[in-house]
């Protein structure tokens, strides 16, 4: 039962920097793509006059169409909703079976951890990365499923809250990603200032410096109602993501700010 | 004195899609650089085995060491602060003046835009990308500069505040990466949901789905003392810092909530 999926630690995903921090577990990768409402995907055109990636921001979610009951410690695909352009999309078919190299990253700051000097400074992050082969979700079946999945990711229950599923133009002009995913790798800090004994044994730095951590995390405000929706009352699916996430990162950047064990120094 | 610089519209950076929400200018764009906490930083290896664009988390910010007294209406180059490895810095350093390729993205998350039917949903939000070649920095004056610069960008003011400057092995041990920037482009949503007239004409939807926007915003916690230092009174630069942020953050968001027009449909 408490078998733990890791993705396979090769040249290229590899944390040199800090590796205690480091994990190939794919439950903590998965859930902190997941916890991110905002992915950055990064490839490359296929001009080879230009040498700078590409990196778009896209919403995305964990998830596996073949197997449904798939939790974040099973091998699962990432979806991948956001404009790419056609020519990118060319490309991603005309690659084979493959698809389209695609880097997926995510990055949650928690905190700012303030220590004696800024030598010393860090954040409190989550950050995960996703290695892939992306290809457009051309299965109707698998299409829809994915849309509802996004959308969902983002809002629990909401495909279901409003006029779905979408009409065939609709489906026409959606473009899902899916990323086949081939490795990844996970960074966390949480802790207190780790600060060097040169500092810490200076009375004058240690009487005059606060340090500690400045909790940082992502609040759901007040619904502003807008558009052409007649309902008043928001709806018991908002005001309940609302609750839960603002308890559920508030808590998290707390207890990261009060966990022990500090890690050594900067970043 | 209204002169407003723009990067170039060239192949790379032109938004295609929903181009009324692009930017190209410089102070749009720089802010939101500036108002990231964390930057996704994006490159390749040289390896032409290695498809996957390596993809870091780094700290960032605008500055100009040529023209210190440069605003961000002003040509200026991304400092970051964060590790890259010693084989991707002596890639930077061997490919002549220019330096490494990079793509340096920011995306800020404002508000979850909550339409009548799902392919209208969105998200309020700013994002930014800038492309240019990565040195380190290696003059000493520059690179304190940057330090301080970097630093002070996370908390005003903190550089002070701390024991600073940092020693000879400090020095030594931080890598300070400067990127010339060639280009770049922001895209900007605000405002409420913008759903079809095949769906705001229909009664039964209307009458049963809430539509607006949830604003999102970061938010900073109280500070958790801990470390090594004495100071028990959470400092003024800290206590201001908090207060400022989520003055901003919450404002913005909920500013871009309730914005007039609302752009079309799915982002």
């Amino acid at each position: 039962m408490a078998r733990t999926l890791v993705y396979p630690k090769v040249d290229k995903n590899t944390v040199h920097r800090k590796s205690d921090r480091a994990s190939y577990d794919l439950q903590t990768i998965h859930s902190i793509i997941n916890a991110t409402p905002v992915l950055h995907v990064s490839f490359n055109c296929s001009d080879l006059e230009d040498p700078f990636p590409t990196v778009l921001p896209m919403i995305g979610t964990m998830g596996s169409f073949e197997h449904p009951s798939a939790d974040l410690n099973d091998p699962m695909d990432c979806y991948l909703h956001g404009y790419v352009s056609s020519g990118i999309m060319k490309q991603a078919r005309s690659r084979a079976e493959k698809g389209l190299p695609i880097t997926v990253a995510a990055t949650k700051v928690d905190g700012i951890v303030l220590s004696l000097t800024p030598n010393s400074h860090s954040y409190n992050y989550r950050s995960a990365v996703l290695f892939g082969y992306g290809s457009l979700v051309e299965n109707l079946e698998e299409k829809i499923w994915a849309m509802k999945l996004i959308t969902d990711s983002v809002v629990p229950g909401r495909w279901d809250n409003t006029r779905s599923p979408p009409d065939g133009s609709e489906m026409a002009s959606t473009t899902i990603l899916k990323v086949k995913v081939v490795n990844g790798s996970g960074k966390v800090r949480t802790g207190g200032p780790g600060d060097e004994k040169k500092d810490t044994e200076r009375e004058d730095v240690v009487e005059r410096v606060w340090t500690g951590v400045v909790p940082l995390h992502e609040s759901v405000g007040e619904p502003v109602r807008g558009g052409a929706g007649r309902v008043e009352r928001v709806p018991e699916h908002i005001t309940s993501f609302r609750d839960n996430v603002n308890e559920t990162n508030e808590e998290y950047a707390r207890t990261a700010a009060a966990a022990k064990g500090s890690a050594g120094n900067a970043y």
